[in-house]
């Protein structure tokens, strides 16, 4: 008796009926890989005149200096989870002060939502993601080893924020898309 | 010779090695359906005094009005989304002021992002998964028939909005969560 194919998984890209878009279709069970944007959820968090930063110490961009940020999980709040970051990422306690920026990096199908928030104490350490981490001053930040274009749009924008009471929250700056130069 | 039994496609919950967190993996293939929570956008569109609404032509809350707002989709900004949609459900086109609100739904795991916006032109007609469109002055809006919490608590917030030049986007109402009363 021969051995049963492997299956296959959802490998097989089509439109589902009653649907306008291709999806990924598992060739064997039917099943529909929905695929959709995923959220970032992050942080800008100071202690008094300093910034926290993480240096990662995974791929991508490992070794260089990011702020505490990842994927928003089920039944997570925005904002839940950007405090969970901090913890999980710097082992810090923050607190946010509302919403600094929403950026839209349609390349890798991300919306990224950063706070504004303050640390509860400067008491942070690296969690398991992180090399090490900092809490600099603003002519401290090591910007050519900043990790991605979002982390320093959105370190501009809470710098910015800070001699206003009242912030608005900014989106890209005019003309960017996060995409990474090459090269 | 035994007809293969069906593949099930990802029905098993269990915690991928180097996860921290239980995903649906396929006991067939192995595949593991990461799921996120969705990014909803959509809009609060004007012209002059009323504001464009959506009668559902599809459940949940067939019959009910909303606005103009739906799923993102890959490769797509939350801007260019909220665009599409009121095309799509509204037969309308907009133009963006700004946003006017993000609303965490954690119980259907999804995080919604509202704009304001204004209508090119009063011309707007269903699409396809709407009954009729309308463009209601604020004290025209039919409150009782409204589709979702978030919806009333957009309208709100966009009438707020209005007294001011520069507007904060707004977060759920303190206490509210999005979840529909039962009964």
């Amino acid at each position: 008796m021969p051995a049963d194919p492997p299956a296959r998984g959802p490998t097989v890209r089509r439109i589902p009926e009653g649907d306008d878009r291709a999806r990924l279709v598992c060739p064997d069970c039917g099943f529909i890989n929905y695929e959709n944007p995923k959220v970032v959820v992050g942080s800008v968090a100071r202690w008094e005149e300093r910034i926290l930063m993480v240096r990662r110490a995974i791929e991508p961009r490992s070794g260089f200096w990011t702020l505490p940020a990842g994927y928003l999980e089920l039944h997570e709040t925005t904002e839940a989870g950007a405090v969970r970051e901090a913890a999980e990422e710097a082992e810090a306690e923050i607190e946010l002060e509302g919403l600094l920026a929403v950026y839209n990096i349609p390349r890798i199908s991300q919306v990224q939502l950063i706070y504004r928030a303050r640390l509860v104490s400067p008491k942070v350490a690296p969690g398991a993601e992180a090399h090490e981490v900092a809490l600099y001053r603003w002519e401290e930040i090591p910007w050519n080893l900043v990790a991605f274009p979002s982390v320093r749009w959105a370190l501009h924008h809470f710098h910015d924020s800070l001699a206003q009471p009242h912030w608005t929250p900014q989106t890209n700056p005019p003309g960017e898309t996060g995409a990474i130069a090459s090269g």
